[in-house]
């Protein structure tokens, strides 16, 4: 089967690789659709995101979902032809953060197109059966992808405790921000405003029920939103990693209010005040990928809570990935999408 | 001004009573619109529930909005003309119930329409500012009215811990089993069942979005709902006070899920299997009232995501109250509404 | 090597078995002490509980601790010679429930001694590594098998919320109300009351700090807890199995109040009051085994928060285990306990 | 009446005072003891304290004790002679805050000692009787007014959700990280470490049980913790105001693990690596004063769990007030009491 991979910095090769076999809890998969996510062009572009170096041709594509082509001999809720959404990160299953709930701190995970781990810019891909998770009819193979980008989206509001009533401030107008305002309004939220400063996603939150949809280069976010929410916001996520967008989060929430950071940025740094901290009594929480998301997340989309395609932007074949790679760098693209080579 | 009040069970007169005025803290408020409750008709026919007795004539409706006539001198967030909707529970602020934020426990409570405080079927009553919600425009005062059984709705979703992806089984397709739906859904539930026995009733809430509306007399409420859910409900929440009602939900929950019990009725007893509960692992729990649920209720209503209105089946001016109670008394009645007198 | 069979009610044999052999992720422990359970007089005595039937000659004992006599190829965290308690569920790792954190709620976990999975009233067994956990320096290997009853206790504590303050209702002075009444205090429990009919264990009960201790065959419990509490227990925990004594739990705790079911028994079923669980907002919580505990009843029992030896009441070498059952068997028993047979 | 005033910094006058009568719902209390804390410390040097500005003279502590002396007329659960401690705050009882269970977030708050409300360095002062808490047999005046620093503890480590099995660090070993040690511990935190530079502190610490007691300025604490703790505090509570000491606690926090801030200091900036917070998907909580812990606190010190007169140097008369004062000025005192002048 055919396979893209990075084998350096800006270049991208097709490999002809056995097809997968699956092991006994496992299925294969024959990936229909991937979500073109910021890490895969960070990697793309640089090799490398933090300490996790491209050492060996790797395969990117973290977001997918597809056919069941083949089943393990233990798999006994899978049925070749099923369509599923595949989660990216496959825990230990033995640490104290696996045994409590919280795989996403699992230090021993694999995680798709992270070094040394391969992704699903593939024909198709073999994957523990437990994290393929059915798509119900409706639910296309590329909103399936993007069960994973929304399942960012139901974490943060997790960490959030975003409840019914609540004022949430989301920063940043990409694909993290623009799912994390539908999954908090999804969660009840009354009202819900963002900011994004490049216009066309500005356009699109607004578009989406952001309100108000701000633009930080011009306006003080801080004192929007508390003009905007009679007092400040409840709860105010940070889905870009600029350090300015988290110091707005900050200054715009109201006493006892939380802050989460799900954005990520290599340099970020903040000066924080720390009397802000104690004497308004604010919580921050970072919220690092997700954990028992994958049917929430699903569930949104069916039922159209959360508008998952309306944030693609281009669909490419998986031969012309590395042109799709190219066009997503634009800035003002919010997601691309790479699917099956036509038959 | 005048008031109706029930002097014996079954019989409403009409007193000339002096208009009330503001204490300090306080806003008087010209009643535009109240819901009639069960409880209200409880009072009604039999002048009693529990050991809540009318021994002097009661002025009874306590699901209320209406306009600002006067405020006191130490208010300071209200004005003449503002339309409010009252929260008909005011605690004492002083016991640990009322400090921990948990002030439906309050046993100092003055709650409108029972036994010795008077409620709304009246032109003005006078009432503490805080417990007075402005309605933003768009929100009506009968929908204003309405957010009383919304912020019981509210509370029970909230004691059912109801989170995004949820599946949800409400038992009772009256006024709030038909509003914890809406509420459900609102916080994020992915599939809502109820279950009612009255054809016009069960037809509303599919109509409102129950999937499935299940007639208990002549299925298995638990069956119907374990084959729909595939496995059983996260959360269940009885609205009836029925305890066959109550035993449903405790069969169609899932290993780990929660009931809510929000339905009262006199003399209801369940025979509980202790091994069920422990075995399972069930969480049970009561719900009384509400507490810090008016901001949240009135969000809902303003953004659609309840449909309050769409419960009354009639209006009846406060004059013709007598009439209204008695038509409210038919089981297929879902919610009347008593409105000021026409000018 | 040798293990001690149930081949039907009332029969003890010991067999000649193969040593078990690590797989790749287990230790091999060799057993040096057993608690005889409740669970295990009961199949001792009518071969089944519930739906669980002994059909083939079942090892009975779960609550266990031992030495490492082998490692699996994969196990990095353990090494020969180690000592460890043995946490007797082992789930699927791969359900909603395992993923979620709550493992104990697993339909396909193995647990010792119940059929038609073996336990530890053996010679040797194998066990996952990441279920056996190291015993500190001063725990002994009888204090390290009680890790077991103490997790019940831990986690009907977290079931009930017990915070710092509370006060507590224990109902039943056996081993586990006896350790579940330690632990509550270890989380900050300012006042915990047991009650328990069988004279010694009261009086044991109230050596441990119960105040008061309670026989409720001649006093009202849930009177006494009122008038020593002030007005209710803030959570009831019931260690018994009998629904009087769950009933007595609800009547004595207050308004907002729990209660945690934690002990079962096969036949009992309560008649609950629903106005009172509403009108009083109560939960009513099962609590079912455990999950993530065991680490915190190490360490409870190595603070001396929580004196688990103190429950032996007798030891008998493993080849005596027949004459242990017999003894334990004893209403005013507490905790009997099985040793590795001297060499 | 005698109350020593705050003229001007570093100056402390008597004055004659009429004695105070109790309000309708309020208490008397002859002042029996009253704590020195930093803030008293501050304001007696530089005048002020951020925003808040001594501008005329003020009666100065806020931890203070003593023995009813008149009730008013709706007070009935307090008689003259009762023991009791002060809770400080007297919040508005009407906001959002203060209905929701967070009256310490309350921005109409009355605090004893912040300008301008007085204190208790006096011989009596009129109080809500809610905010007055009876002290039990064997909890002296002295005992009681270190309710108000214990509250701080239980509140933060509340905050921190200190939970069995815990490990804690605490940064300062003051009289608020003593005491938040002593309340992790008693919340059933298994080991607490505390980071104190002053050596008496430090000792005292240590005698206190933490273990380890860290010097800040001859070692990594981070590093000291990760290795005594193998892996990492579930839970650290910065109580210093020192930015150096809550990097430590983030560094010390386990993937996962909660800081919380406590202490304060004017100029205290902090520069956050904003990818530490999302990848060990951190939470740092700020936490301010305290709501709903005085039961509690009583409780803690009633039981011993938690030695407040331990922290305790000297004791000087009401009449010597400003040699108490500058007596507590030296880094070494923990805390310094004031007492009733002898009759």
């Amino acid at each position: 089967m055919r396979a893209a991979v990075l084998p350096e910095p800006g270049e991208i090769e097709f490999e002809d690789r056995p097809r997968p076999e699956a092991d006994a809890d496992e299925v294969v998969v024959d990936v229909g659709a991937v979500g073109i996510c910021g890490s895969d062009l960070h990697y793309y572009q640089h090799g490398r995101i933090g300490d996790y170096v491209v050492e060996s041709p790797l395969v990117l594509g973290h977001e997918s979902a597809g056919v069941v082509s083949a089943v393990g001999e233990d798999v006994t809720d899978h049925a070749v032809g099923d369509r599923v959404a595949l989660e990216p990160g496959v825990p230990c299953r033995r640490c104290e953060h696996c045994k409590s709930g919280h795989y996403n701190r699992c230090p021993d995970v694999t995680f798709m197109a992270t070094p040394p781990d391969d992704g699903a810019f593939a024909e198709a891909i073999a994957w523990p059966a437990d994290f393929a998770y059915p798509l119900p009819e409706g639910v296309s193979l590329e909103a399936g992808a993007l069960a994973e980008p929304v399942s960012v989206g139901v974490h943060a509001c997790r960490r959030g405790n975003v409840g019914v009533g609540d004022r949430v401030l989301v920063t940043g107008g990409g694909p993290i921000g623009l799912l994390v305002a539908d999954v908090a309004r999804a969660m009840g939220a009354g009202r819900v405003a963002v900011s994004e400063p490049v216009e066309r996603k500005r356009s699109l939150a607004a578009a989406r029920g952001a309100a108000p949809a701000i633009d930080p280069e011009s306006t003080s976010v801080p004192e929007t939103v508390r003009s905007a929410f009679h007092g400040g916001a409840d709860v105010a996520i940070e889905a870009t990693g600029d350090p300015r967008a988290l110091q707005s989060c900050i200054d715009a929430v109201r006493r006892g209010g939380t802050v989460v950071a799900v954005g990520l940025d290599d340099e970020a740094s903040l000066s924080l005040d720390v009397v802000d901290l104690v004497d308004a009594e604010l919580t921050l929480a970072g919220s690092f990928r997700y954990a028992n998301t994958y049917p929430a997340a699903i569930d949104l989309i069916a039922g159209d809570e959360v508008d998952a395609t309306g944030l693609i932007d281009f669909r490419s074949p998986l031969s012309a990935v590395d042109e799709a790679l190219e066009r997503a760098l634009d800035p003002s693209v919010v997601k691309g999408l790479v699917e099956r080579d036509p038959a």
